[in-house]
């Protein structure tokens, strides 16, 4: 029996809340799916900064780094500023592991219905391969003449060769395996150094998949197209920031964010991949047992495929839509009144 | 009689079509309501690009400088680079020209649906506010290592004091005049330089207005707000990246970009200021007479509000209104076979 070591981090609020949930069905899956899942719980969180002055430990990553997988819950608590939060713990983390690829799929689920007018499930099913590792979201920047009339900020955006190819090779290999059509998010409009460079890979590494069908459009263009003809849409490759931006609208216009999982993701498998929800730690209803875990769920999913449990995962994604789709259990933002951990059991007992 | 001496750039593709029945309308709206206009016509445009190698003469700020306004068309053309369409014109007259304010005022407008299910009229209205002067959209950056393996290119936000508190200022004051709602689009969890200072001003500004309700969002989060909960959003103020996505996203839920105007606004009067329809040259169906006048009609409403003309520009949105709620002339966005020109002429006839 293949034995898997899984590390848990379940953070700050409804992090918690849903990560309970996800191991009590990833762990039902095991045990149905003839697999051994052993667990290490890690309390990295905005609490621990409170009690220890950081969110994890100088050596968190060297510890997390034997794991066959992590499971996130979600980070953040108020007054705990995000670059604290974030900066010290979820960022660090994608980029230490190279977890290079922010895979983001959604999907309209059975029960649930669409804000826009008139989709139908099948027209609403896309993936957000967001790039996770450089781009907009860098250290690089700072404040000069701070305190005076004429401060400013400067704040440096670092594209890679490397960093775009890699993650645009990655949309049109997986675009093989589903539509075989890939829309790459630009701004080569507005943003004239990193937009151009980005679309130039895009086109070379288009070239080397003559089978698959490409185009690109600006990111305001791509939002609008998002809810006008989603329809259009299939595989979206992103930068960092257009990848957050998309995946967030993408996720709304499908279940909304208590629906959506993301995989933080090493190709290569050298270094473990991290795998949570897209919502954040929603501190405003954190501890009360009424956030959705479904998207907890859905990531916990993605993390056995990932493992190679392909089976367990399809299982798994078959349970939440049979719950969802009788409707008998549902948590406050679905209509009902049922709380996360009857939900989560549903799902584990659908197994 | 006051008269005002304007000048026009229809630019490129629909660009051309639509500021036609935008200066009939506005003209009509002159003998109707007791002003003059007096047009000059520029040609500046890819096409003069291709011609004489700019878009437009290297005294070409000076040319625009004394007049009161600018109706603008829109540039681009396939085959010529947005770095030399949009900032060999478009971009460095919103900088000259202090044109700090990109004002996108949206509405469902009567006789069109939103893409959003269940969303009546009134629940759609709100206007983004966008920095139209600094920020993402910098010239700074470039390229390292280019044609070698380790390849990266590096692309500079500059976000000022002097340009942050401006843009949040004008956003606040718009604000008593409407909803005295705010809502800032922020993303100081990945951008930790330059949001965090753009969050910093908000708050400050955000103080010497106690009676405007203020609230600050993670853009990924507004945007999934956008198309959830429009009704919960009057004014947002964001960054010229984030104002862009946000305010096609706006366009999208309203009635599309055939109907989103846009002013590129100098509040201080000193220099002339610009209006100009959302969306772009649409180079795939110029010419045909088939595009939608209405964003353009619009925009040339908000050119002479800004100059004074209230009754005027009032007259023209309720003119466009009319012609919209009868749904006799549509262009075939609209679902119908007229021509730009049948629908310019039927709102210049409703006035
Ligand atoms: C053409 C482009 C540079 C421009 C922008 O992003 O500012 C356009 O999208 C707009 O919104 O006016
Ligand atoms: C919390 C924040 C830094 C993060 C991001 O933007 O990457 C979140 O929005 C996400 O999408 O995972």
């Amino acid at each position: 029996m293949t034995a898997y070591r899984l590390a848990s981090i379940p953070g700050d609020g409804i992090g918690v809340d849903v990560t309970v949930e996800a191991r009590k069905v990833l762990d039902r899956a095991a045990a149905l799916f003839g697999f051994s899942l052993e667990w290490t719980e890690f309390d990295w969180s905005c609490e621990r900064y409170a009690r220890a002055g950081a969110m994890m430990p100088d050596d968190g990553v060297a510890q997390l780094s034997a794991f066959d997988g992590i499971l996130l819950g979600a980070v953040g608590f108020p007054g705990v500023p995000d670059h604290v939060s974030l900066w010290g713990l979820l960022i660090p983390l994608r980029r230490a592991f190279q977890q290079y690829v922010n895979l983001r799929p959604v999907r309209l689920l059975p029960g649930t219905t669409s804000v826009l007018a008139g989709r139908k499930a099948e027209e609403l099913e896309l993936v957000i391969v967001r790039e996770n590792s450089e781009g907009e979201y860098s250290a690089i920047g700072g404040r000069h003449n701070a305190g005076r009339p004429d401060e400013f900020v400067l704040q440096e955006s670092v594209f890679t060769r490397v960093g775009v190819s890699r993650i645009i090779r990655y949309a049109f290999e997986l675009a093989r395996t589903r539509s075989a059509r890939v829309c790459s998010a630009t701004k080569s409009n507005g943003l004239i150094h990193s937009m151009p460079f980005w679309d130039e890979i895009f086109a070379e590494v288009a070239a080397e998949f003559p089978d698959v069908h490409s185009e690109q459009m600006h990111v305001d263009a791509l939002a609008a197209r998002m809810v006008q003809a989603p329809d259009r849409l299939d595989i979206v490759v992103a930068s960092n920031l257009f990848g957050d931006i998309l995946s967030d609208l993408a996720a709304a216009i499908t279940g909304g964010l208590g629906m959506a999982p993301s995989g933080n993701i090493n190709p290569s498998g050298e270094f473990p991949s991290m795998f949570e929800a897209v919502h954040g730690s929603a501190p405003d209803i954190a501890g009360q047992g009424i956030a959705n875990p479904v998207a907890q769920i859905l990531a916990a999913a993605m993390l056995v495929e990932h493992l190679g449990e392909t089976v367990a995962a399809q299982a798994i994604r078959t349970a939440v839509d049979r719950v969802l789709d009788e409707g008998r259990v549902r948590t406050p933002d679905l209509g009902g009144t049922d709380t996360t951990e009857r939900l989560g059991t549903a799902v584990a007992e659908a197994l």
